[in-house]
């Protein structure tokens, strides 16, 4: 049993975007030399998600639209008062509560040195406050 | 340390369904002969969700009432018309969005080669586009 | 490889809560002495969150408000129905959809002997039905 671990990088460009990262974590997976375990994708930013869906074009500005409606801009958020007082303008609240539903992490099975998946599953980093550089950690354990 | 991995299939009756999947988890961990470490249940669908909650019908319910709700029907999805220009009517974006919602993986804390579940959770599949066969697929990690 | 594995108490305080619980996972996670892989932090209790945000107060009362808002108190649940015949009255279907929003367990990657969090990252029990004393896993796998 083997543990594989390496941070990679994703750049957005837009402020809200969903961007397929599945050919970036098989490489990775390739690069692991590990054929059965398991494979965690992480993000290290919390207005940012992890999830796995189809690879749909029409989808992807759904999700984005989806979660503009949900969790509303211009609500009253306490955070946003905090940095007002920091003299900040940070108020991204919405982005955190967008992070939280859709969760920063997802794990998948791996067999036979790939990802089990599903023939429509792709792995997506929701991006809720770009344009950015985040930083992504795949772990994988498995022999 | 081991890995251990299965397939099994779930039979949906209803387009939108809230599905007991503990005893068929609970059967898989037996086989593993894994006494402690970690399962982690995922699906290979993008319009299905598992998450782990409490076995009561009400409750069941009340699951796909509120994921009704808080994901309409009948919005005004891009996912919809990409597949009306392909000559499909599969106009399914709400059960995508309501499967990002759930998300499509849990893990569970194995000990003394039994799911160290609360004890009232209990592990689901949510339907969210049925009637149909899914595949889901369990992965143990332990000794 | 190893496995590491135990149960920890949480208490509440108010029927509605967010609980940074960063330093108990990192003191575990010191005491098991692995250095290398994952670890799962799983809650055992159906009313209950487990999730991964940024440490700001202001934005822990957003995600109470957020959640008081998405699932709303007073929906007619058919849990409150069962409940009511029971002769009970744990009406609380509102806090077992807001756990499902959240999900009860996340997996992050361990570097060093410690958590491999981004700087910005805690981990957060959220609490929908207390006040009460809860218990959590934490399973750490790797060497």
């Amino acid at each position: 049993m083997r543990v594989y671990m390496r941070e990679f990088k994703v750049v957005s460009k837009r402020e809200r975007e969903i961007i397929n990262i599945t050919d970036r974590v098989r490489e990775l997976i390739k690069e692991s030399g590990i054929k059965e375990g398991l494979a965690l994708v992480f993000s290290k930013h919390t207005t940012t998600g992890i999830f796995i869906n189809e690879n749909e074009r029409g989808l992807e500005r759904d999700v984005i639209n989806y979660f503009n409606e949900a969790v509303r801009d211009d609500g009253d958020y306490f955070h946003h008062h905090y940095f007002y007082k920091d003299g900040r303008m940070a108020v991204n609240a919405w982005a955190h509560l967008r992070s939280i539903l859709v969760g920063l992490n997802v794990v998948i099975p791996l067999r036979d040195g790939e990802l089990l998946l599903g023939s429509r599953e792709n792995v997506y980093l929701a991006e809720f406050d770009g344009p950015k550089e985040r930083t992504l950690v795949i772990t994988v354990l498995g022999e």
